[in-house]
């Protein structure tokens, strides 16, 4: 693409509320743009970045097994009552013309429940995972972290249906790898810790995944034998060891919580009255898990993660190009040259971002820092002498000339790796 | 896909008050689920079918340069007031735990005219287009066409802005074009028809793309000559002839309006003061055109018009499969063959839907001409002994033998014609 063409600028200076590392970098590089507290659009930038996030998660469940599916945001009153949840106050509601009462979802349990009974009614409709990538909706009153606690925001809420706990058990263990995965290509693997936190009413425990960064919202305890964190809501009831190996030297971490799982067993089952029968013919509620991860939410603790203080580093899968074309001057070979290398790589269905705006080199590299593409591509009289452009990796120091000739190659390797 | 593993089940019983076609057939088929009236949820072939729709749209518009963005269902009331529209009836209003008085977006001029003063400030930030793909309500009182009328839908608006009312009227007309192109894709061109129908306060005429069907909503007077149509609303202005050859034997139809374009030239700019400095240096409005697209509502209007008594026909590029490969016996071979079959297509990227549930032939074929996937593969012991296996368009009353060896090529050429 053109960086001409590219309707969003950078920003100099972003509202003076927005006190997080990640809203002020996405909304300074044009990523994003607020509406009101906890209410972001996507920009071209940031809606490709949110795509690519999509496109891993997808990916990732279908390997598991999950069936995506897309459920309402406008909920009616009834479904809310059966589980004594429509008094939350997290809960937007609103009336229709008709006098309806309707409640905008910020879960959906009470949806896919009813809905799955409708289908389910035997063991051999078992085991069961849907999932979807659809808008919430949450009535928060501190909006103030970026997109770290958004008010609407775009989550992957997956629901699991089992016959046997062994079976929702299974499950589980393999969705906690799904999102190792996930979060590895987005580029938080090394930071995120799977973290014991409580399980609400109907199991002992859940499960969260929290990315540690200085600028986290949450405090867990960590065991860096084990890997494994513990919140602070629960680790009291642990004596303030590991529970894993007993150890008492946790270190006191900030976070994001950027996933987590719930074994919800029979609860909305009962609600619902969601069975099946066994092999044996007999009537059983249906066990289920939940399973959510916020996206803007993760796009945010990637940039927690992923900056330095000149702007974004995006990790190579969700970056929103891979290449960021640059041409130092507007004389006529260098252009040429730089419009011949870009077609090239469009060509290759490599995604390049190319800067051919009339602005001078220092305001290019500027905005191409913030940005974070990894791969800066410079064309300059100096590396065409050379029959070369110089290639910088955003989170390297130093440049390096390729030859033209080569640059196909040295491309793709470094994309399959970087 | 292995269909024993679809979670939903083709049903034979459908909610009584859904009387349109669309629905029916779609429910019926386990495409969609219905919450309550007008709102649907997407099952995993309807999912399917939606992403394709939207994927054909992309491409469309892609091609005319315009860029996609993501931009809120939760809007601020001060927005609304600007524009004197947060009185409108199908507007859904809610007030935050904090006091702040919130609408649901049913149309989104009144967010995307500021986010794009943002940026434009010049003669040399436009023209711009940008559009998105996303969740809009309505507080519609009469939700009972299915899918035709949404209380919850998604929807693609684009919006373009331009320097001169030529330079809208140039994309205007580029607009058209894409959307002759989508509706071509989707199975409707040949019954979809440009409509004039009233502009609004600030243009004399708008545009509906308009789908003939006999179960429409709305009527249009058509000009069978000049494939041009008028909407009932001004039919009388025009004296009943056609506005474009004089025509007075106008036909009058049934049809869908599957989407609309308007010229809207200053008026939003004037709302939110969007100007740019000309050439000259003089500030002006700038000038913005809007152009919808309903996707449930365009699903619908496919149903309507592709569909026989036994069910669905999908237009081969929107289509939840593209083949529908059925074993009808539980024999070794037979399963082993349709089992091989089925791998290869899968390795060559051809979606192919198999049915591999311990069901009978009977209630199998019933099943494939609901669900309406363009191709049916049947493998037998007939069509075994003679190293084939038999193939049936949905349109089709007769099916072929097809050589096994010659599966791939023959595979190829259909999908890319029919």
């Amino acid at each position: 693409m053109y960086q001409s063409k590219l309707f969003v600028k950078t920003q100099k200076e972003v509202p003076k509320e927005e006190v997080s590392i990640n809203s002020q970098l996405l909304l300074r590089a044009g990523f994003i743009d607020k509406l009101m507290a906890g209410v972001y659009s996507f920009l071209p930038l940031g809606l490709r970045v949110l795509k690519k996030i999509e496109k891993v998660i997808r990916e990732e469940l279908e390997k598991i097994g999950a069936q995506e599916i897309l459920l309402p945001a406008l909920h009616p009153k009834e479904n809310w009552e059966r589980t004594n949840r429509w008094g939350q106050e997290v809960m937007f509601k609103l009336r229709s013309r008709s006098g309806k009462e309707l409640g905008l979802g910020w879960t959906h349990e009470e949806i896919i429940t009813p809905l799955v009974k409708k289908f389910v009614k035997s063991y051999r409709d078992l085991p069961l995972a849907l999932y979807q990538i659809q808008v919430k909706f949450r009535d928060e009153l501190r909006a103030k972290s970026g997109l770290l606690r958004g008010v609407e925001f775009i989550m992957k809420d997956l629901y699991s249906f089992h016959q046997t706990l062994e079976d929702l058990e299974n499950y589980y263990e393999k969705v906690k790898k799904a999102y190792f995965q996930i979060f590895k290509r987005c580029g938080i693997g090394k930071q995120t810790f799977l973290t014991l936190a409580s399980g609400g009413t109907f199991s002992e425990y859940s499960h969260e995944f929290q990315t540690l960064t200085p600028f986290g919202e949450d405090f867990i305890y960590l065991c860096e034998k084990c890997k494994v964190g513990i919140n602070q809501q629960i680790i009291k009831e642990k004596n303030y060891r590991c529970y894993q190996c007993g150890n008492e030297k946790l270190e006191v971490k900030k976070a994001i919580e950027v996933g987590n799982i719930f074994n919800l067993k029979e609860k909305f089952a009962r609600y619902f009255n969601l069975t099946f029968k066994d092999r044996e013919g007999k009537e059983k509620f249906v066990l289920m898990g939940c399973y959510g991860i916020g996206l803007p939410r993760l796009m945010g603790a990637i940039v927690e993660v992923n900056h330095d203080e000149k702007g974004i580093c995006w990790p190579i899968e969700i970056a929103p190009f891979q290449v960021h074309l640059i041409s130092v001057r507007e004389k006529r070979e260098i252009k040429k040259t730089a419009q011949t290398i870009y077609q090239l790589l469009e060509n290759q269905k490599i995604e390049v971002l190319y800067d051919d705006r009339a602005k001078s080199v220092g305001e290019k590299f500027v905005d191409c820092d913030l940005i974070g593409i990894p791969l800066r591509m410079v064309i300059s009289e100096k590396s065409l002498r050379k029959k070369s452009v110089e290639i910088k990796e955003r989170k390297k120091k130093v440049a390096r000339l390729i030859k033209i000739k080569d640059l196909l190659k040295f491309l793709k390797e470094k994309l399959s790796l970087c």
